[in-house]
């Protein structure tokens, strides 16, 4: 096994990450705890950083430690302010924040970035290194879509973040789905809710002829009250909805230089990156709408992780 | 007092009002309880009829008894199923559900109407009657707006209901508040929140600018992070989203008869109906909009009922 060069961690609201990484950014070990910054565990965020990653610390004395994520938030360990767009891996390193842990080890948290819309993204920013590091020719001109509980869509121009927007699709197909009359007939219906693709594309198509999705939410719930949707589809068809409305909203807002339907056309690469299910939504509904393929990435984080350690000179010789 | 001519009751998800009407539908005494059709108490329908009105149907052998509302409905006592747009008060006395609660008394519940897009309501159908009641010009053509939950838009059209359309806004509204990140900053607001006439027209305001509040919702939460929007007021600036998507999408579908922004140009009387302060929020959005001023009434569910028995021959001779 190559010798360990980077403990790198992935710190959200809900989950901690935590990568050892080798030679070149490869992986050599990888673990998981459900410890994200509102769900800590008895002690706080040492006590969190030392069950994950404790030991791969006190062997190797000296191993650099990075994070990205809600971790450098307000409510974080510490805060690693925003740095405004236009934002490359420049602007990143040096808003690192830097701080003591204890025992000799020193914490570099990834700051976030800001737009004056304004609009804010965290963990994403690290995501859009790893891509550029992925994938150079990205850095010219592209649109990267995170989709998620907040989706993000991300100009990319001449290497850095040029403009960003959020949607909270994600968010609100969760709360429609757990606290709204939307979900009523999901959770009663004869069988469990599978995946319908034929209702997530009927809900997709109805945004893209009824130009809106606000006034077809009610339909999720009449289509199953008048016997036109089975019950167990009416979450896919919502997701359609959703996901529609989005694309509807940010592909027109990812044209640039005044290019009609530029994604459409192939004028901007479109690169989507994200979990492979949710990916797979987003991709049929671009087809539905007319988009050229986008590419796709796994999670870049951990490639971002590595590029900004490498950028900021924390990487000590092999 | 006049003597009791009718037992009328207004009877929904969360509450169940109940009325004793006298000559010409006027108001003797009402009641109201917190047993809507899913809150019912021990002993279910009967108990709570009994509960609420058992003494005036004890002391009034034969007095008629109607209800409106989701009592009707397939979850309800006795589902009166709906009857098809254009309805007017005929379609609506001969949907009426007829049927025996016990000790000679006979309960009529009053239809719902559907629209082939497909759409449904139940109650406000009573109260499109009782507002046509009240004003009978609105006979020939009019749109009413009742706010709420679930807002309706009734295209009213020789005395009925040609067309509507359902907008989710209350509901969207209460879940976001109540399990979204965008209801946070006001939980967490040193000051609570009070009412911000100022942010609730600056949401309307963004809608109008944007052409979308999807792309604005998160707004609500990176104007407070960036200290634009003060925590205590984020709750009416996405009040003031979400009213204002609500408008952006149903003031084009009120138009009729190909005329550009009918309602703003005064072509076809705009009329609110539902409680004070929600209606309130309406007219400050719509004058914002450009609307021309709506015609304001409280809830009509009464005059509606009043006007279904007495076209129904329910009423005995005074």
């Amino acid at each position: 096994m190559s010798p360990a060069r980077l403990v790198a961690l992935d710190w959200g609201t809900s989950a901690l990450r935590a990568f050892l990484l080798g030679q070149g950014g490869a992986v050599l070990e990888q673990r998981a705890q459900p410890w994200g910054i509102l769900h800590l565990p008895d002690g706080g965020f040492n006590a969190a950083l030392q069950g994950i990653a404790g030991d791969w610390l006190g062997a190797m004395p000296g191993v650099p430690l990075i994070a990205c994520g809600m971790v450098g938030s307000a409510q974080g360990w510490r805060e690693a302010p925003y740095v405004p767009c236009p934002a490359g891996a420049d602007s990143l390193v040096n808003g690192l924040a830097v701080f003591d842990v204890g025992a000799g080890v020193r914490l570099h948290i990834v700051p976030g970035v800001r737009s004056p819309r304004p609009d804010v993204m965290r963990g994403e920013e690290t995501q859009v290194v790893g891509a550029l590091a992925l994938v150079p020719e990205l850095a010219a001109r592209a649109t990267l879509l995170m989709p998620g509980t907040h989706s993000k869509w991300v100009d990319l121009r001449d290497g850095g973040i040029a403009d960003f927007r959020t949607f909270m699709t994600g968010e609100l197909f969760a709360v429609l789905r757990d606290h709204s009359i939307l979900g009523r007939p999901a959770q009663a219906a004869a069988v469990p809710p599978g995946t319908s693709h034929d209702a997530f594309d009927r809900g997709v198509r109805a945004v893209l002829q009824q130009g809106s999705a606000t006034a077809l939410l009610f339909s999720a719930r009449t289509l199953v009250l008048t016997g036109q949707l089975p019950a167990e589809q009416s979450l896919d068809y919502l997701s359609g909805l959703l996901i529609g409305e989005e694309l509807r909203c940010a592909l027109p807002a990812a044209q640039v230089d005044g290019q009609t339907n530029a994604l459409a056309a192939g004028g901007t690469p479109l690169v989507l990156i994200g979990e492979d299910a949710l990916v797979a939504r987003y991709q049929r509904a671009l087809t539905i709408w007319g988009a050229a393929k986008a590419r796709l990435l796994s999670n870049t984080a951990v490639a971002g992780l590595w590029h900004i350690a490498q950028r900021a000179g924390l990487l000590h010789p092999a």
